[in-house]
């Protein structure tokens, strides 16, 4: 377990000691340079003096305990520093030190000592390029970084160092406050981390660059935590495609997991999730500057019909809109501008009244208030060339500052090229509150992401997922009839039916239940039941009974009778797939012959609740079946969210065992008149 | 007619005339500044001189006969002054005057006059920002830009004034020769000066931003014209909204058109669609440095699993692959480089080789040569802060630049943000043929558009679309029975039938066709025959023909009696609908219950051809029914393809009258057996 207090010392040092040459004289150098106003002592065994700094011979020598080590040594020497190191009470060690498990089985062998010499004392790495602390200005880091000083602001945690050491050289006025390579992750997870941060009121969110989890319960632990503190977290996570998660197995040890399951645990605790760098920093920055937005209704204004019109298109692959505008706010915007404007939300406000501060303080002011958005964007490209006179679009810019203040709304800039949003026009922005953005494409996804957070910020946070202990197993197959009762007792409807094991019974049976019938055969062996012969569908008197259990009789020795399910407006399928570190995991989807052409399917991680599968449903392609398609009737919703929480309570009441599930078809009827599971299977564990 | 040799002096003038004061003084500092070489000359009625040149008072008094005339006046006066220049044999114009259609119907009046008195010389505008020449360097243009003086490169023609200034300030390597701003297009369009500018061996590729096309005929001859000469062009058209088209439509006065038709277009002469300002930029940019690719294989290295990574999963949403290394290629690769790497595409190298310019180099051709590539791509983010040092980064760079040049394929170098390539490194690579990009997504975005213009070069050009002169028309209904005699006779299947006018004929009729049948109340007043109880499907024998006759007796006094058509694996629908701009035009799509569920539809201009049809087919998520889909045979795609050329075929023969045509079902038997039109309706003009 990994000592909290040492961590806290570890990220906010007052004193650094480096190990090591290259790599380490770097580390002394920049801290030096970027203002670190604690101790910096330095070990070496037979230099004298590194960067001007006296070496100490070992970390018994030194005049202190260190906050925070870097280590930039060989691995047998990392492994006996670090021992030291713990031993002394330092608060955690950088280790850019390699040769452990990313070098094979030997590595592997040496990281195991590592990790026992360290003890509770946090590690970060081995094999990681460092970490950088811009707020205690301590530059942990062998390399170059375009980091600012800043007094709070954005965390990143990346597996990657290469992409650690791009996105400190942004430039876009994204408020960095820390960046940890996180290497090996041989004691220290990202998750760790995290938490370790959650303790820090200095960072006001996390980015995640990462490739897979190795405690997907405990990752889950800590975004909630990070939830109920409402920081937002924004992932950028490889491995969408197979090619992905292949280069991730084969670059790092970590475990890189189903994609989809992670698109849904990120839902689950309003993890926003981008899929490139100036997403993620573009979002980042957002989020940092004017917070999660608890709505999607934005306004666009520009002094361009082209821009309006290239904005309207552009909504419509996002998750923001842009309301219209009612009659009393048309007014008053309108009152502000020449009557040749066409007021309207995009808002096209010509140039009139360009380069006129109060007439533009007016116009957006006017615009910001009617319209009860949840931002504002003004989209300006600041002329850029040499001599080039950004007079006119900084006091545009200053406009919206002040109607944002104001107002009390939330003002957005935003530039269609990275190039037209001067480092002067990004600094004003970010001092008055208002977010500079890059790529109008890039700011509108980073809104619909910021209200994907607020939406979360808004919910309860909630409950643990359902991971297992136990790894996945081959386990047996229940026979419908078995799966069908069990779910039953979970409160699953399923139709009325009986198990028999002659033609007479079977007849018997139907006369009973009245026709039309359906005849199977049963058996643990019967699993694609329909290729085999094995179903008889809408049978409607004695002898074809009689006649579908004697062609049977070669399947099996016992046969199930049901009612034939009437009249559905809409089949789906309901599914309880296993991941061995996720544990059970539930997927809803459209059944029938539209599963393939439609590839239209929610996962939900356990446990869930009613809402957040009407959600999920709701989100199916194939809703539209559900909300009466084609003069066909609306479909039994309520009964179908009480079909899936029952399958859900079965897999969380067998969680430990349950390896497969499958309601396939679940037949939809019109509203009123239930869902029913057509058919079942179920494979479990011993 | 415009007349094009005076449309190549206003392209390349040798000389310019200013009017007017505020714009026009800037026009002739400028065109100074940028060295200008010709003759620049100012007309003013009372100032005596601008930026030191002497004013002459009118047209007449000018020393010589200008090539290019920029006119910033007022509205009268400008149509005073283009008539003079018009007189004097002037090149053409750029009207920066307004006051003409965008305030109304008095300023349209004046536009007409206006356009009068060009005659056949060519005016940009009214109402038009201007013109930038970067290779003669005429700056027409009232306002600050941010272009360079370049030799030769591409031409943007935009309806947006601020659109094109700020794409003059992209500092991105794109060599911009040409932007024009087009107003009011009174007697100029789009198509004219695209038209101009393929006279122009300077052009390397053309940017469009549009809103609409006034003459799409015309824009279509122009864009055959351009893949002739295998100029490729690029379009950022407004408009796929409906917000965007209302909000083009308030702004100018051109027509918008249904945005999937140009989409249709666009396709068929090779014109890349983009939609955002920097996709733009970047695409012009890729084929302006290296050209279409005629295929799509791509390579990727970095020195970072981590973006090796989230290449892999990026690649996924564009038109390019990275295809898999043979065994040869990957020993030719690993041969350069340590053993601990693992070689792939996307390839990561590790940082062995940093900074070690032979041994990337190397690595860098093992990579290009054994892959057969279409173009390369080397990862590279720039430090960028005070004091960086990019020495490694350029090593790197320049490796790529060699490594191509030897090989002789096309290289880029792409960072993941724009701050992290410089200047320097910009200039470098375009310097050496080395494409380089920004963004990784935009990347991959620019070299699937280079491809789709690739494709586009290396097919035949099309014909000519078959735009018609006729409007719309409310036009007639025919009845299904004659609708399908009219198609039989194009080629279309349709079902073996008989037309009768009793219940009594209609049994002898369905005794001769054989059961089971299908029965048909046929009338123009039966658009909606399933929901009036107009179709009885299925009839198996004599008397349930004679009962639904007698059923339908109500509705019409004519019948059809019609084969079912027997098992089918898919249904489509094949339809045809009338555009005031593009006339009769072709769409298919899945039928049946799948239309709505699947939103899956191609649309395509006329004429067609079967390879066009093929690949339209190819494209619909309904494709897997043809293919043959969960067990199901294959669908007969050759007959499908002959109904579609049947209906493409009528349409063409009657493209002046026809409004509407509807199949729907096409029911699609497997193959070998045909595909028949169950269902046709025809609305037509008189």
């Amino acid at each position: 377990m990994i000592n909290k207090d040492r961590f806290a010392r570890l990220l906010s040092p007052k004193s650094i000691v480096v190990f090591g040459s290259v790599g380490a004289d770097h580390a002394i150098r920049e801290s030096r340079k970027f203002g670190f106003q604690g101790e910096i002592w330095a070990v070496h065994p037979k230099r004298d003096e590194i960067e001007g700094l006296k070496c100490y011979r070992s970390v018994d020598e030194l005049p202190g305990v260190p906050d925070a080590a870097y280590v930039a040594v060989n691995a047998d020497a990392a492994i006996k520093i670090v021992g030291d190191l713990d031993r002394v009470g330092c608060g955690g060690a950088v280790l850019y030190a390699s040769g452990f498990s990313e070098v094979g089985e030997e590595g592997a062998a040496r990281q195991k000592i590592l990790v026992e010499a360290a003890g509770n004392m946090p590690i970060i790495g081995p094999n990681c390029y460092g970490m950088l602390n811009c707020i205690d200005r301590a530059v942990l880091w062998p390399d170059q970084h375009g980091c600012k000083a800043v007094e709070k602001g954005v965390a990143i945690i990346t597996q990657s160092g290469n992409i650690g050491l791009n996105m400190t050289m942004q430039q876009r006025g994204l408020p960095l406050a820390f960046m940890f390579t996180m290497g090996n992750q041989a004691a220290v997870s990202i998750a760790d981390v995290m938490d370790a941060l959650l303790d820090d009121d200095r960072v006001t969110a996390i980015g995640l660059h990462i490739e897979g989890i190795s405690d997907v319960g405990e990752f889950d632990r800590v975004s909630r935590r990070a939830l109920e503190k409402k920081i937002p977290i924004i992932a950028l996570k490889s491995g969408r495609s197979e090619a992905a998660a292949k280069i991730a197995m084969s670059h790092t040890s970590s475990l890189t997991g189903s994609d989809a399951l992670f698109d849904a645990l990120f839902r689950r605790v309003g993890i926003a999730r981008v899929d490139t760098v100036p997403e993620f920093l573009e979002t980042l920055k957002l989020v940092s500057v004017i917070g999660p937005l608890s709505g999607n209704r934005v306004a666009s204004m520009s002094c361009s019909g082209g821009e309006a019109g290239m904005m309207a298109d552009l909504i419509e692959r996002h998750q923001v809109c842009f309301p219209a505008m009612g009659n009393d706010h048309v007014a008053d915007v309108q009152a502000t501008l020449s009557d040749y404007v066409h007021v309207a939300n995009p808002l096209d406000y010509h140039t009139f009244i360009w380069g006129k501060p109060d007439q533009l303080e007016a116009t957006f002011a006017a615009m910001i208030k009617g319209g009860e958005y949840d931002a504002t964007m003004l989209l300006l490209d600041w002329p850029n060339y040499d001599g080039a006179n950004p007079e006119a679009w900084d006091a545009a810019m200053n406009a919206l500052a002040r109607a944002s203040k104001k107002t009390g709304f939330k003002g957005i800039v935003v530039a269609s090229m990275a190039e037209c949003l001067p480092d002067h026009a990004i600094k004003a922005c970010v001092d008055q509150g208002v977010a500079p953005m890059i790529g109008l494409d890039r700011c509108l996804g980073a809104l619909g992401h910021a209200h994907e957070i607020g939406k979360a910020f808004d919910r309860p946070v909630p409950n643990p997922i359902a991971t297992t202990t136990g790894e996945g197993a081959e386990g047996r197959i229940i026979d419908e009839w078995r799966s069908k009762r069990s779910l039953l007792s979970h409160g699953l409807s399923v139709p009325e039916g009986a198990l028999v094991t002659s033609a007479t019974e079977a007849v018997a049976a139907a006369e009973a239940l009245g026709y039309p019938v359906v005849v199977k055969a049963v058996g643990s062996h019967l699993a694609h039941k329909t290729e085999m012969g094995a179903v008889k569908l809408n049978l409607t008197d004695g002898n074809a009974v009689d006649a579908a259990v004697t062609d049977m009789a070669g399947l099996s020795d016992k046969f199930m009778v049901e009612k034939m399910v009437p009249g559905f407006v809409a089949e789906l399928i309901v599914g309880i797939s296993r991941d061995d570190q996720f544990g059970p995991t539930l997927v809803l989807g459209a059944g029938g012959i539209l599963v393939e052409l439609l590839q239209d399917s929610a996962t939900l991680l356990l446990p869930t609740d009613r809402e957040t599968v009407r959600n999920a449903l709701q989100g199916l392609k194939s809703y539209k079946l559900l909300e009466g398609y084609r003069g066909k009737p609306a479909g039994d919703l309520e009964a179908v969210i009480d079909s899936v929480m029952a399958v859900a309570a079965f897999a969380e009441a067998n969680k430990e065992t349950l390896q497969e599930l499958d309601i396939n078809p679940l037949m939809v009827c019109e509203a009123g008149k239930g869902a029913v599971a057509a058919d079942a299977l179920i494979r479990i564990a011993e």
